[in-house]
């Protein structure tokens, strides 16, 4: 056994995305191999979208014969930043949907938003010896996304704030943001950016838009970015179910990704920022990646100014989700309405379903036990909500599933889910 | 301006590897928009190599038809480690050539070989509050990577060594390990682990194998890790010109990359080590990028069992490069020989020359300046000596020259820095 510096110790640990992933990618290779029957309702890997394979297949046959394309694809570094040309045709559509003139500066590629956030997380949070202070990312709303809890590099980057929950129907919610509680923190916490995923992930909560406006507001106010992660949302994915129409603005740190696209496999991450920070991403980018990948790039390149992605997303695989939601809903309705005191987050976007099961004999972490020895992957809900100091109920008491996997894991999974918490 | 916090400037104060990427990728763009005559000596893009790119295309177009395959690349995370069918395969390829029986646990995918370095590195050195110290990289031989120099999150993680330094020729030398101050520098530093790159970039050397067990005795006994970079060498690329083979052992982490095949538009880094030391990369791993790409897997996956991919590097990318080693050898021996003091480091391998202008009245950085004004990018060598803290003559009057660009670059290249320097 060697010995380890601090920061293999911190980001070594066992993390919550860290099993998340264990399970995702192990767990479906050991099942494949053994022929098991298993539901992986815990993994964020999108769906596999007939029409949306063809297109990346068909994409892929067209690019075979394009020699110098190919050539520069697999052969050329980019700069840091990513190639100029892709990122001004982005510029372009960005400019466009997000009602900005956007350019090329504005805009850094990364390795996946998962890398994206790695940077910009600690590069708002922890020591900062010139102001001779540690300052924190404010979570306005968790639960949040479970990637971000281990990414500080020192410990303690976040602080968070509980919603306010309020019902909106028979086992129905809606989680909002506690405005005066984000005041008051901002007031006397050091706080160096505040940070949403939008829709939510894990809860499917799509914060609307003036409640965006006003978090601009007051981040601008605090001379702090608001860093907003569109990984699910607009303008593609686009994986929402309300409108999400939402504008950049100077202060307003927007991240997008390929993955929900359906390309998880080309690790590709999209920074729509001020220049200081682009430009900042792009040394750090040098400095742990060199480059970004090329092969996400090129795949969308041909689909910006024609909008064809915006088509895709908004006409196939935001619908396809939203009847996947709906016939998970129903089913959960269905199974669990009669012997279990339950209620579900409204599904407005993402890929998940978040359940609250108030008074449960079961921690949600016994939950996540018992299920996954039946084979069906959910995760555990205390995992979404770093930084939390306060109490909470729905903190131990919530699971995230996953609603997009094939008809019968989900069938399977919520049916065995019904069973085993009634038991 | 926001504030940042000291990893973001500690990561964005401009860097040499920073500003080479900026060259790379930025010049390059500029030069080719504006038609201008550039010598991209400066960068370490592999070369174009047609045989190669063909192949490359090939595969392309092979992958076109298989419908799953694709669908699984594009649409599925890999786990942190990457996909265990793909690593089983690697390590039969790496347990024949590396002469040890490895697992694909012994192996971790990550986004390229600077991705993997970063963790590495990072991992040990730098604070270790259990142990009460601050440990160090040991650098064995320097000149040494400069994409290493600033990858430190914290300040100072490097101590390295000067080398001895051996005419072998007129106008030719060879670095060699100083084993004596080595032995010395680990009695009295706190070290965390020993690193070299092999072939080493910037300067060509090959570390004999006899150094190399010898290395790794004394990193055993200390009960550190031996980290070696084989981004240019054995068992692929293999762009080395003298015996290469190096076999793995416990103690020993290798890192090899798919980049210099020709494929860093994949961006994808190998970690060979053992499990306890593989395990933790997947762990920041998913961490930092979630999982690392596919596509360069995919894209090499049918080439080990047949060891095809040794055959690409022997017989193609190995003579390829030699012979544009020798190429640019004579070129250099031709213009500088009679009116400049100079000695070439021997080509052992990798894409550089490394060049020594003893007592010339510029600096290296004045000579990158001269050269980039002509439209001529070298890497000035001072970047290449971090942690070395004693008086060392190369480090000031060096330059690192790609030899691998097309022939004319490499002329023209060559002829002006000859005029330059002579001036």
């Amino acid at each position: 056994m060697y010995k380890y510096s601090d920061f293999n110790n911190k980001l070594s640990q066992g993390s919550g995305i860290g099993e998340l992933m264990q399970d995702l990618g192990s767990g479906l290779e050991h099942a494949r191999r053994m022929n098991l029957e298993i539901s992986m309702l815990g993994g964020g890997n999108p769906a596999h979208i007939e029409d949306m394979e063809k297109i990346f297949r068909d994409r892929w046959k067209f690019l075979s014969d394009k020699e110098t394309i190919i050539n520069r694809t697999l052969g050329d570094y980019s700069s840091p930043q990513g190639f100029l040309e892709f990122r001004e045709k982005l510029a372009h559509y960005l400019s466009r949907h997000l009602s900005y003139p956007l350019k090329a500066s504005n805009i850094a590629i990364t390795q996946g938003s998962q890398s994206a956030f790695f940077m910009l997380l600690n590069s708002f949070a922890g020591a900062f010896s010139k102001e001779n202070t540690f300052k924190k990312i404010l979570l306005p709303l968790v639960p949040e996304y479970i990637g971000y809890a281990d990414q500080g590099i020192q410990d303690g980057i976040f602080t968070s704030l509980a919603p306010i929950v309020r019902s909106t129907a028979e086992h129905r919610f809606v989680y909002e943001i506690n405005f005066p509680s984000l005041e008051n923190c901002l007031e006397n916490e050091s706080i160096g950016a505040i940070c949403l995923s939008r829709p939510t992930n894990p809860s499917g909560n799509l914060v609307p838009k003036d409640d965006m406006n006003r978090l601009l507001n007051i981040a601008t106010k605090h001379k702090i970015p608001l860093i907003v992660d569109n990984a699910y949302g607009y303008p593609f994915p686009n994986i929402t179910f309300l409108e999400s129409k939402l504008d950049w603005k100077p202060g307003m740190i927007q991240v997008l990704s390929l993955s929900k696209l359906g390309l998880p496999g080309l690790r590709t991450g999209i920074v729509v920022a001020e220049e200081e920070i682009t430009s900042r991403i792009a040394e750090m980018s040098s400095i742990l990646n060199l480059a970004p990948g090329n092969v996400g790039c090129l795949f969308i390149e041909d689909w910006l100014e024609n909008d064809q992605i915006s088509e895709y997303s908004n006409n196939i695989i935001k619908p396809y989700y939203l009847q996947k939601s709906q016939f998970a809903l129903e089913l959960l309705d269905h199974h669990l309405q009669s012997n279990i005191e339950y209620s579900i987050h409204e599904s407005h976007g993402a890929l998940f379903l978040w359940l609250f099961f108030p008074n449960h004999r079961y921690t949600s972490r016994q939950m996540y036990e018992k299920l996954k020895a039946r084979g069906v992957f959910v995760i555990s809900g205390e995992n979404f909500f770093p930084g939390l100091s306060t109490d909470f109920s729905h903190k131990k008491q919530c699971i995230r599933l996953t609603y997009s996997r094939n008809t019968e894991e989900v069938i399977r999974g919520i049916k065995i889910l019904a069973e085993e918490l009634s038991l």
